[in-house]
């Protein structure tokens, strides 16, 4: 008899009882991994502490323990997930935006940032910082519907490289990162992103990329309003900010969207740094890692002095904050996947 | 050998396989049991029309098919799944709430909607609308921290009672609904409630009485600030609304939050016309439903005249568009589960 039979006919049989038995199972090979589940993490200090947590969590005759309901682990995306440097990625799309409709916007040739970013001095454009990106994300992301926002991301991401790496931007998502997604989700966490981010560029790929689905997506956000237009509902994008979901917005992000505390958080700047604080500082057992970048050759190396994903305060009160510093260098055995062939 | 231990081999002899097949037979029970799912509802084409949808785009085999991530439910709460009469409920704590905080506030006495509410006049806190009741959402349930608003709104449904039916608010949710939530999770769909209620209020008691987490709520909300207080973490409540979920803000919450097009919305009134229009308004299967009071024994009728959960265009427009308009006289066997003894 073969398994699916056997095991259909115990389904019939007893129906109740094997719900019960079906959920218990679903963690099984989980657990029975975690050695395995992250292969591309060196045994360090960092991945230990990192499976101690989620051994802690989930078992359920120990003092740790959190039911699955309350497992939420919340991920910033650029420089957590994935690259960030040498600006960005959606900086990059948004530059290409800026030049492709500066025709229709002759004002742009005097108006910082757009004036930097047309005369390609990236300095300028990276003073005018997160702000700055937030602002030229509403003047080039509004005036038409989110479906066709939607199709435009999805396109871009279909054909830009990296200036360095000559790769799709996705495939520049840290295979580290993913493995501990998968990880967390195999043990039964809900996983989130909370991006500093635009919302609607960020669940193009979020769903594809690290098996988050759009409804698991904070970010930055734009207002939008309903229409129907030729009969045909549409949601319209405004050129309006709606909310920055950076810094001190994480947790007003997280709070609004997700409406409880989560029990992991990693990021890599000081932007996350509010939202570390406030998923750690509380009751019970709790998690905050960092991603430090220090591998130059393999990705980038940077934290106090730069301009995109800065790191400084984190760095300085991580240790006694008890959050886990992961070095880009010694943590992770792989950085990125093999690029597909 | 016992089936469990049976199993467990099998999962750690074969565990990619077995992964799939679990996830296969996760659904297996729900699908047999399909017609026994919902016994509160009557055998009436109301009941047919719901499970020939589930039953269509659960079937991997047929044209309706759609994957389980797309599988997409949203309901409106006020009407939908929970009583509305004689007032919202969330406006009977409103109301409370403003009694307790009168004396703080002298100027009330001549101010609208608060002058009538201390009146005890109900028919000008109803004139002042769904509006006057976001403004005093706004004015009296601001300037405390989220974690004290939901314990002042807990403790609240823990003792207050319903006028006509003396029981708490919580068990004057519809039977028939809760059942629905049920198969439509057995059935691999994600549950969300779109309100026009506050997200906290709602979020307190989702999913304690129907099973939605509070990630899965979207509702009107006040603007919010994160601040450590003593240390502390916090999420403090401001006295400026930030979003009101209700007519054309109900699309617009749902690609906010959830970011993809529900394939299945269930409301009640004309403030959740444009949530329909938009869920079944677009290609592939797409099942749109009305909630229609016209119960007054067991329940309320009330539909074109009512100042609370006014139907007017839902019903005149209903048969062109498809939707199911679900009577509580004829198609619930039964509304309320019975009373906890």
């Amino acid at each position: 008899m073969q398994p699916i039979v056997f095991i259909s006919r115990l389904v019939r049989a007893n129906r109740g009882a094997l719900a019960g038995v079906l959920v218990a199972l679903a963690a099984l090979p989980a657990l029975a991994q975690a050695e395995d589940a992250l292969p591309s993490w060196t045994d360090g200090a960092s991945k230990a502490r990192i499976v101690a947590f989620v051994q802690g969590v989930t078992d359920p005759t120990g003092k740790a323990y959190v039911p699955p309901a309350e497992r939420i682990a919340v991920f910033d995306n650029d420089g957590t997930l994935w690259t960030e440097q040498p600006m960005y990625f959606q900086l990059a799309f948004i530059l290409d935006r800026v030049k492709a409709l500066a025709p229709q916007h002759p004002e742009w040739r005097t108006q910082e940032p757009f004036k930097s970013v047309l005369a390609g001095d990236m300095a300028g454009v990276a003073a005018a910082g997160e702000h700055g990106l937030v602002e030229m994300m509403a003047a080039t992301h509004a005036g038409m519907t989110s479906d066709e926002f939607r199709a435009i991301v999805s396109d871009w991401l279909a054909t830009a490289r990296h200036p360095r790496f000559k790769r799709p931007y996705t495939e520049l998502t840290y295979a580290p990162m993913k493995e501990l997604l998968a990880y967390l989700r195999a043990n039964g966490f809900k996983t989130f992103i909370v991006s500093g981010g635009g919302v609607e560029f960020v669940r193009v790929f979020s769903e594809r990329v690290y098996g988050v689905p759009p409804e698991q997506v904070v970010g930055s956000s734009i207002r939008t309003k309903y229409e129907v237009r030729d009969g045909k509902p549409t949601i319209v994008r405004l050129p309006e900010l709606e909310f920055i979901d950076d810094k001190a917005g994480k947790p007003v992000g997280i709070n609004r969207h997700i409406g409880r505390l989560p029990i992991l958080a990693f990021g890599n700047s000081d932007g996350d740094f509010e939202m570390l604080e406030y998923t750690t500082n509380a009751p019970g057992p709790r998690l905050g890692l960092l991603v430090h970048h220090d591998d130059g050759e393999r990705e980038y190396a940077y934290d106090r002095k730069s301009s995109i994903g800065r790191l400084e305060r984190g760095l300085d009160e991580a240790a006694q904050r008890g959050w886990v510093v992961v070095s880009t260098k010694d943590d992770w055995r792989t950085v990125y996947s093999e690029p597909r062939r």
